[in-house]
């Protein structure tokens, strides 16, 4: 896949994305299995969904662009969801599982909000308004997202503190 | 290393970052090398000012800990890096390069955001005051580089607009 210009870079960033949403989608039911606490896990459960929903976005611009969907290994992903399934094999205290679970759909969410942010200004640049604004959308519940894990880190750092 | 409670948690995320922050700091000067706008590359080689006094602040966390500073391998960092060597040796395009440089970097930050946030809100909850403001502080000059990076973003892409 050739990454010399603005354009293939775009696609390279689009699959990169689409194999990292698609891993996500896969870890989130088990993170919502994991949940101790009732709000986190109807959390994850509600972003499962919007994940199949960005899933269908990314769908669509690869048809604008007349591309087959097909992503590419996301290393970083791959890694953050490693470190979040260890540390569901591995910690045995229950309220801190939740605050790690939160940590590391925080560092998911992260790295979306960087890749997104980059790609709806290159698609803006390309010229592709419609793939911007689809991405604009996404981009929007990725930090939607991200707030509501801070404010559940907040109230299950509270709870541990009151226990 | 263990990672059963908050504690065992925060010791296990101050090891990723003191890794990633290294990995960083070694490739910085590359990226400041490759960038084709003065500017971009000023902002890299004051960023790996500060990553070199990041680095010493984890160690003064470390050393409150009683604990040799030594890092675990991140392989979220890793792969965030790994990717933008490669654009940096494909990408033939000079003005779509210090968009990808760009990129790369606000990945790295969003990273650095996130998991900062996370063992602000822990050391808070594990009494560590001291450590807590030393890890707000690092925080602030992240967010700091990411917006300069998106500014920079925007410069970038519209000189290749008019170019």
């Amino acid at each position: 896949m050739p990454m010399k210009n603005l354009d293939d870079l775009f696609v390279h960033m689009l699959r990169d994305v689409f194999y990292a949403e698609r891993q996500i989608q896969k870890t989130l039911p088990r993170m919502a299995r994991k949940a101790q606490s009732e709000e986190l896990r109807e959390a994850f459960e509600q972003h499962a969904e919007e994940t199949a929903e960005q899933i269908e976005k990314l769908e669509r611009i690869f048809e604008m662009r007349d591309l087959k969907p097909r992503g590419t290994t996301c290393d970083a992903m791959n890694g953050i969801l490693e470190e979040a399934k260890e540390i569901m094999s591995e910690c045995e205290d229950k309220d801190a599982l939740d605050a790690a679970l939160i940590a590391s759909a925080q560092a998911v969410e992260h790295y979306e909000i960087a890749r997104y942010g980059t790609m709806a200004a290159w698609a803006r640049q390309l010229g592709m308004d419609e793939a911007a604004s689809i991405i604009a959308e996404i981009l929007t519940q990725e930090k939607a997202t991200d707030d509501k894990l801070s404010q559940l880190a907040e109230t299950s750092l509270n709870q541990q503190a009151a226990a």
